[in-house]
Parts: structure tokens; C-alpha cells; sequence
């Protein structure tokens, strides 16, 4: 059985990650990482969806047992993202995908140089422009605040790996990109080392 | 229209690169390289396809030109691979193939930095034994030959970008693995270094 990679994939604002995401997972070669949290749930959250919701004594344990891949704290409450689950899923063979933001990625790459890194976007800025003001829910000054974000996101594009676009009404292509990537990169030399050595030895 | 890649595929004898190379190029997406040669056809080697048969004025002229990536000469007679028909290949967005050996994939990667080195694989060494003695056409001492070479070409594996495993029956199925490390490769950050400037002037 072959490991699964894990992914980290970030997108701005209109990149339609959490879709495409979705349908990764929905296929059961990906699974998504689910970050805890000592934070009350919010009307609508669902425990073990939107957050694995744990007490302050929970928390501390899995940190001390090293289930967490890095943790912090936001207005008084912890944040960890889950490192036991993401190594069964990996060992299962299956896929672990993490969305998170560049910061949250140029972590990871640190933590777990393994992480493949992917960045999706909408097919251009333009696009993504309209994307943002066809929600209709936000305003003006907000819409504008997140496309000058992620200008300064886009900064950090040469520290990933793969770029994925994401056009209207193709988001299975994306999702489709995103499944080639991962049967490429499992045929890296790089993630092969021992390659060779299996070949002579079988 | 996106530039294609220019793929070089060595295999150790039995691999089947040949095999999984027509289909690609039957696909229509990818062009196999054909060398020119000032040695005259053996029987049955067609023109165009075996080699570009040309005189030794031609083959001058093409060096001269730098229609050539690199020349070589062996028994008094001269070879060299296509550079010119690369580049066209290459700007029509098709993917160009060429077959080499390891040390000539070595070379390659010095001359053209942006090609990508697939090694294509039986399932395992004692598979590859199998193959070669099921031909049924070779002195066993030869056989014996091109496993010991094998060895030796497996040392430059790390040299490579990818592996490729061409089990018996799946020949379509190497064919398709390397059809999306061609798609992935298209995706990558380090191949699209534009790609955020053109995200945001569009």
C-alpha cells in the first residue's frame, strides 16, 4: 500500500476551494482535515465538520501526545490542526488534504516537508472581481480588501508547488487536475528513494 | 496556446518504452523524435521514421544551422537529434518524445534544462528477466548482458523526474500515467513562472 500525499490547499477568496475540495472527498481517495478547536460551536457548526469542538483539558492532552501538527491560540481560545489523523489517513493509503492560507502553508512546508502545495485560483482576477461582487452579501470596502489580499497572497505563489485554476462550471476539472497531480507526484523519483532497490530486489 | 514539454524516456531492455511511445504519439498530443543519420537504411528501416537519412552536406548544413541538439559520430558515420523539429513540436503546445539512453538523457538534461526524464519500468527485475527469455531470441549470455546493464543504468535513477512501471497487459495504463505527469507537469509553480502576472493582468 502507497502513502498518501498530503496536500495543503489554499486559494483566495472566489477560488471555490471548500467546493472543490468537497469533491475530492467525496470520491474517498481524500479526506479532509478537520482542525480542533476550544471554542464554542457557532449556530450551524457541526462538530467533527466544521471543527472537532474540544475542552481546554482535551486540548492539552493532545498536545502533550503530539496529535497536533502546530497549535495557537486566537482570542483566548486554542486552535491545533491534526497530525495523528493526518498520518492514518496517509498510512490508509488515502489522501489528506488541508486548506488553509499561505501563512498557515509556509508553516507547513517547514513542519512537513512532504506537503505537496497546491494553489487554486479563479482563471484570472477579473474573474475573481466578479465572482466576489456577483455574491452580492458583501460590501463594497470588503470586496476590495479581499482582492488587494490577495495580491499580497499571490506573493507567495513561487513557494508552491502546483497551480489549479478553477473556471466557472468546470469545477470537476479542477478536481480532476488536482487527482492528476497526486498520481504524478506518487511517480516522482524524489517521493521513490527507495525505488530502486525494490525493482532489483523483486 | 501552452508551450509542451519535451519528454526524454529511457527503459531498460524490455520496458517496452517503444510500445508505450507509439501509443502516445498515436494520441495525436505527443511527436516522437527522429534522428538523422548520414549511414545509409538498413533493410526494412523506413526514412522519417527509423532516421532522417540525409547526406553528409545536409547533416553539415543542420549542424551549422542549429537544427541539431547534438551530433555524435560512430563508425565514421554521424547522428544527431532534432532540435528545430523539437522547438515546432513544442510551440504547437504537442509534446516531443525522445527515446534515449541514460547517458544520453544525461546529456539532455545539460543541453535543455526543461526536459522532463521519465524512466519507464518492467513491474521488477525478475519480471524484466522473464520478458527478455520469453523473446526466445537471444543467446543467454546477452540476456545476461542486459541484465547487468540494467544495474548499471538504474544507478542514474535519481537523475531522473519520474518512474513509470509498464506492467504485462497495462501497456495503456503507462501510457495514461504518463499522460498526467505531462498534465501535472503543465501545472507546476516552477514551469509557469508568469503565472501570477498573468493572473492579474487578466
Amino acid at each position: 500500500m502507497k502513502k498518501g500525499l498530503l496536500l495543503v490547499v489554499s486559494g483566495p477568496a472566489g477560488s471555490g476551494k471548500s467546493t472543490v475540495d468537497s469533491l475530492l472527498c467525496a470520491g474517498g481517495d481524500f479526506e479532509r482535515s478537520v482542525s480542533y478547536t476550544t471554542r464554542l460551536p457557532r449556530a450551524g457548526e457541526v462538530n467533527g465538520r466544521d471543527y472537532n469542538f474540544v475542552s481546554e483539558a482535551e486540548f492539552d492532552k493532545l498536545e502533550k501526545e503530539g496529535a497536533l501538527f502546530e497549535s495557537n491560540c486566537f482570542c483566548g481560545y486554542h486552535y491545533g490542526s491534526p497530525r495523528r489523523r493526518a498520518e492514518e489517513v496517509l498510512a490508509s493509503g488515502r489522501n489528506f488534504i488541508m486548506e488553509i492560507d499561505v501563512h498557515g502553508a509556509m508553516n507547513m512546508k517547514k513542519i512537513y516537508p512532504e506537503a505537496l502545495l497546491i494553489m487554486l485560483l479563479p482563471p484570472s482576477y477579473s474573474e475573481q472581481e466578479k465572482r466576489l461582487r456577483g455574491r452580492g452579501t458583501e460590501p463594497e470596502e470588503k470586496i476590495l480588501a479581499r482582492l488587494e489580499q490577495t495580491k499580497r497572497e499571490l506573493e507567495f505563489l513561487p513557494q508552491y508547488d502546483y497551480i489549479v485554476y478553477n473556471a466557472d462550471g468546470k469545477i470537476e476539472a479542477a478536481a480532476e487536475e488536482i487527482r492528476s497531480i497526486v498520481r504524478a507526484e506518487k511517480q516522482s523519483v524524489r517521493r521513490n528513494p527507495e525505488a530502486k532497490d525494490t525493482y532489483l530486489a523483486n
